[in-house]
Order: C-alpha cells, then structure tokens, then sequence
C-alpha cells in the first residue's frame, strides 16, 4: 500500500493494467456463460477463469481455510499439496461448492477436463468455487464453458482472471513487485465473509522467480500471516479460502530475502486491497496494537475493535464515539487476558490522543479533530437510493488509499500487531440482506 | 416467554401497567432533566431513577460485566455485595461513568446524597450510569435532580423505573412471576453493545418473598447464566452491565425450586424482551444447538451462529440463506474445537430440514417454505426514511414473540444450550452511526 489516488474509474484502469502484466511461464483465459440454478430457478451469470503455467512446476504452495466446513476444491486442493506438479488453476463464481452432492466429484471432473484440454495430468490442475453456499455447481455448464476459456488464454495480462474471479466486488485487484530478473504478480477475490483464518479469500500468486517448493512454502505462509490473517471484513471465515502460489521459475532465482520481501509486498498490497473493496466499505480500519505481552494479545485487541459492530457503525458515521474503542479493548481483554491490567492504556486516533491515564481526553475541539481524520479517511458517502431502501455504492474504483488510523498501546510489552478492518455501513446490509438473487 | 401479542402501542402500554404492580416493601421514583454534556455542547436530557426498600435488606445480590474496562458504578458495586444490607438503587440514563476523571466519587456523591434523601447509610445505595462512554457526568445536575426524583417515590408500579432506565430501547421492559404469597417483578434496560458475559445490561429484580441472601445469590446466579448469558444483539460487551435482585421478604417464604423457578422465568422474559427490543431488530433468533460435547462447544457454536453478520443480514432480508448457517458452525468448530468432526450435522430451519448427511436440502418449494417462517418471525419492515438515510422503526411495541427457530445437532454428544440473537438492519446501522447526538 502505497499512499496512491485515483480521480477516476478510467485511471484506476490504466494502473490495473500495468500492475496485471503476466510474470514469464504463465497464460491466463476466462469464458463468461448464462445459467439457472436449480435451487432458485432464475437466471444467472457465471465466469470460467483459467490460469496455466507453461510448464507444470513442482514449486508451488498453497494455503486454505480453517472453517470446519471446508468446500469440495479444498478438500481436493489439500490433496494437491502432495502432487509432484502444478500445472492450471481452474476457477468459477457465482456458486461455491460446499457440502453439495457429488461436490468432490465435480471438482475431480472439472480438473480432469482442463487437464485434457491443457495437455497435463488431473492431478496437475486445482480448482476453486466461490459464491453462493449451499447451491450444486453447474456441473456441466462449467465444462461446457472450458474450452472457450482455454481457447482464450493470452500471456499479457492476469487482468481477465482479476476479473473473472470475482462476485460482490466493485474492481477487480491486481498487485506486482519487481524482484531479481522478474516480478509477483497476484489477484485477489473477496468482499465478503472475510475474515481470514490461516488462510483468506481467493488469492493466486504467480512468479518468474525460480524458488525451491519448501523456500516457497515457508515464504508463503510468513507472508499470509502477516497479511491476510491480520484483516477482517466482517469475521466470519469462508468456506473457500484459498491462497496459491505458482513459481515459473524463468526469470532465474533472487536472493531468498529479496522474494520475501516481494511477495510480503505483493499480499500486504492485495490484503489491503480486499479490505478497502469489502462489501459496503466506506472506511478501512488500520489498528496497530503496541506494548502487548504477547501476539495473541496483540492480535485478539486489534480485532476486536475491528469487528465491534458498535465501533464499525460509529465510524460509517465518521462519529469519534471513543468510548467504543474502550468497551472494544475491554471487552476482549475481559472475556480472553482477564489479569491483564490496562491501567496504562493508552488510544491514540489519528494523531490525536484520546485515553491515557484511566481517562478520556476529550473536548469539542478534539472532536472537530477527529471527525476531521474520520472525513478524510471516507471512500465515499451513502447515496440515498431510489427505492428507498436498496443501497448501492456510487464509486467502483478505489479514490485514496487512507485509513482510519487507531493506535492502542497496552504498555504491558513489547509485542505489536496490525489489523486492517473496516466500517459498517448501509451498503453492507443491502448487499447481504438477498444476496443470492 | 408466552406467546404474546399486542395489536397496538395502547394494548402493549396496558399489560405493561398490569406487569409493574410492585412487590411489597418498594418504592420508585423518576426525575428528567435537561443538562449539556461538556463534551458535545449540545443540549441532551436525562432522569434519574430511584428504587428504594421500605427498609435496608440483608437479602440482595448482584452480577457485574466482565469488560476489563468497567464503569465506576460497577467497581463501587463490587463493594457493595460486602456491605450488611442495600436499601437503594440510583440510575442514571444518557451518560455512563467509564474511565472518567473522579468516576468513583461521583458515584460515591451519588449514593450519599441519595442516602441523606433517604435516611439510610450511604454504603447502602448502589449507583448506575447507562448512555454515552467517555462524557464526564453531569455529577451537580444528578444531585440537583434527586430531591424531585425521592419526592415522587410511590408504592404502585415499576413502570416509572422501567421508563426511566431506557436509552435507545423503544419500549420499557417489564416482567413479572407469582410465587409464594408475593412476586417477582423485574425491569430491563438494553438495546445495543449486549452480549452480556456472565452479567448483563442492567436488569433490575424485586421480590417480596423473603429468601436468604446466600441462596438468592446462587439463584440468580444460576437464572442469569441460562437467560442473559445466552444472548446476543450485537456481540459487544457493555462496560456497565448490572444485574440486581433485593427482597424485601414482605411476602414470606417460598419453597426454594419455587422461587427460582419464577426468577427464571422472569429473567428469562426479560431476556427475550432485551433482544426483541435492541437497535433495529426486525427479527429475534432462537438457536438451539443440541448433541454438543460440551456446554462451551453447544454455546460457542449458537453464538457464532447468531453473531455472524452474514448470516443476521440474510434474516434482515428475509433470505433463507442457509449456506451461511453452515459457515458460521464451521467457523466456530475451525477455530476452536478443530478435532470435532461435524459428519453428523444436521440444521432445522423452523419445521424444515435445511442440512443433513454432508449435504444441503434445498429447492425452490423449500426455499417458499422458509421465506414464510421468516416473514412470520419479523416484527417491521425497514421504511424509506425521508431524508433517504436515516432509518427509523415505525413501532414502538413488539406486535408479537414469535422468533427465527434455527436448531442445530451436531450429533457428537447429549449437551444443548439455546441462544437468542438478533438480525441486522439499516436501523441498526443508522442509530449507531451517530448515536451520541
């Protein structure tokens, strides 16, 4: 994240598609086709994203959900794990495929038939569903759809899979870093039921970078820990999560530290990303938690206050209600480190200190400060809608990339983290009140 | 929790009266004033309640929140369980007493000049303060009110008390049990920031059935880990939860099942009451997990259920989204109790099987079926607001107890708990956007 503003749809565009060149090794299609599901009857819109290394590569990794309920592709994608070679990444939206008849099945036939369209084994393919839970995959539509996607697959951009993937986001996410003689490249999915949990949404991370299947792995979980598991759009954990790392290898190797550093940057930008483009998100959340005894502390602070309904609601408002901030620390500290003392707690927002001592600091001239900070940290604003009732953002690019910025320090340690959340608005609750329609 | 109905404000407002007639040996009492907060400088008003025995009693008992950033009223509080008898109760609404400069001795001003009004000792006064967290009390326009407020005591109903202790409820919670040859009436205050942690928003309880102290603490403590315990609006955890019970013992003795069965029902009452009536609810959720291999696993499993922004939106939207209720146990099995295997789940949606065997049950007839139950369970609809973004419920009394009945076997043991929750609404969001003005 980088500090960077858009004026305009047209311009966010122009970057994207900078940012979306493909690394060496990899080819990318999608094919868009018309459908209706069984369970609701109407009709519906699905994309077929395809992306396929040259070359199937052993140095690939991947990390998926911890819900208890996991999807069929990451039951089959845990197996993949295993697989001497990853070749094609096949994805659909608009249905996921989760405790659905057959679902295992599906995935399997799925991968079978990119497999024999690509020229690779099955075994050498991973496939991935997101959407609607609780709907069967449109098996056949989904085949029917390969080899137009296949047909189409192009070496220039990831821009059609960014775009592909998606389901309520307003744009899609691209992010890249530069590093030895290539680049990191990586797409993002994800707007809702996000918040992550070892894993996060839909992310596929594509190299030129030759790096070792275990260097890789390592990497790639210290990235996604620090990144995607340190946000939270709504806290409720998917179903599909899934991270992807594919290493084509062409662009020659990079020292070890300089790749994770690219790929750290590569996940922090696209975390950020999700985050700002989360479902009905006027306002991203940055908490940094300071002087805790512990990472679990730091962390469990962190996202309690982003997930604090009350706090969410209050910052849509762009109202300081600190006192919420309080309850929120108070709250988890209470339920989870109840010897904890918190007499040197100290809430800082924006550059503004508003709790120290045991005591509040605020007066009307702080407020006007902090509704200040609140304003400039705004998307956008609620457009009253037409209907009354049916809320839709006015904006699909991202304008600014600032947040709110909340710093607590425990002063009971040295251990910090920092959690990107974000506020809970109108827009959220449109979205998710009929969503399957 | 009966079953109940009310075709009107009038028709609610006259079985409120018949619920508030109060035990004998108390007395309430209400003043309202205006005041401006020195931290808004806006104009806001506030009452002041009083609940006073006829005489201090040996016999009372009170639970606090466990938000490690509690109140003053609640740290005083926690002294008065020592204290040999309590003889009143002071509340005030609009403003709490959080972490504010000489919070303590407010509250210890509070109870003495309320003692002096009443002619008991100061220690026998308990204080609350409910509303806005990080404004300073208004400490001179309490103690200029409580004259009025002791002037106005009568020995007729609660109702005044119930009314007094409000801040965004839209109606006062009343509830009452026969037992013995007396009763036990209780008052509720709560709408938002309530997922009570052995505790509660404030709960106010009479009886006149004499009951020793010791065991009355046990009884309440068992009555409020069954109702309050097991609620949720909007998962945050209120610096000022306060659960009191005095008996005046007026009334004689009561087998001792007999009385904790009325307190539990009353509590129990109480409970459903806080949820029906927290900020924008449009539907109340039962869920009722059973075959849980422990009372954690059977309540952490409800909660998540009920607390999952998702999974309330849909309810909001009367949308049947039951793959949300598969994520929302998955979640909570992931996270924490990872080694559960949910093979065995199976999810009932009002009379309808939604889940069962790995796999969801649904078609366009299911579906019908659970838009109806949903439709049935909700209180209001949303209605455009005027200005096009400030929602406001059209009612001001519940139409009806009906609920959500979502129930839950996981079929990994003999263990239940049922949770009541909440959906989320454009109400909600809007009174918390801006509920400091």
């Amino acid at each position: 994240m980088s500090g960077l503003t858009f004026a305009s749809r047209d311009a966010h565009r122009r970057w994207l598609a900078e940012q979306a060149r493909l690394p060496r090794g990899f080819r990318v299609g999608t094919a868009t086709t018309d459908f209706v599901p069984v369970e609701s009857g109407k009709p519906a819109r699905m994309t077929v994203t395809v992306i396929a290394a040259d070359a199937p590569t052993p140095d690939f990794g991947a990390l998926f959900t911890r819900n208890a309920m996991p999807g069929a592709p990451v039951l089959v994608g845990r197996r993949r794990l295993d697989a001497p070679r990853l070749g094609a990444i096949v994805v659909n939206n608009k249905i996921s495929n989760v405790c659905a008849p057959d679902g295992v099945e599906a995935v399997e036939r799925t991968c079978a038939c990119a497999a024999e369209l690509l020229g690779v084994a099955a075994e050498e393919v991973l496939a991935a569903s997101t959407g609607v839970i609780g709907w069967r995959l449109p098996l056949e539509t989904i085949l029917g759809t390969l080899p137009s996607a296949v047909a189409s697959l192009q070496a220039d951009s990831i821009l059609p899979a960014a775009e592909g993937i998606v389901t309520t986001d307003l744009y899609p996410k691209v992010r890249r870093a530069a590093v030895g003689g290539g680049s990191v490249v990586g797409i993002a999915k994800g707007a809702g039921m996000i918040e992550p949990d070892l894993a996060t949404m839909l992310v596929y991370l594509l190299t030129d970078v030759a790096v070792r299947r275990d260097t890789l792995r390592d990497v790639l979980r210290d990235a996604v820990d620090a990144t995607f598991n340190c946000l939270s759009v709504d806290s409720d954990t998917s179903t599909s999560d899934t991270v992807v790392l594919l290493s084509s290898g062409q662009a020659g190797t990079a020292p070890a530290s300089a790749f994770a550093a690219a790929l750290h940057a590569v996940c922090a930008d696209l975390a950020h990303d999700v985050v700002r483009n989360g479902e009905g998100v006027h306002h991203v959340v940055r908490v940094r938690v300071a002087g805790a005894p512990d990472g679990g502390v730091a962390r469990g602070v962190a996202k309690a206050v982003v997930n604090s309904p009350l706090v969410q609601c209050a910052i849509a408002g762009n109202d300081p209600n600190v006192g919420r901030l309080v309850m929120a620390v108070g709250k988890w500290v209470g339920a989870h480190a109840p010897g904890l003392d918190l007499g040197a707690l100290r809430i800082t927002v924006g550059d503004r200190v508003v709790f120290e001592r045991g005591a509040f600091r605020l007066d009307p001239a702080a407020d006007a400060t902090l509704v200040a900070h609140l304003r400039a940290a705004e998307t956008y604003a609620s457009v009253p809608p037409p209907d009354g009732l049916t809320f839709r953002p006015p904006i699909d690019f991202p304008p600014h990339e600032r947040c709110v910025e909340i710093a607590i320090d425990l002063g009971r340690g040295t251990t910090e983290a920092t959690v990107l959340g974000a506020d809970r608005t109108h827009e959220y609750v449109t979205e998710n009140a009929d969503y399957r329609s």
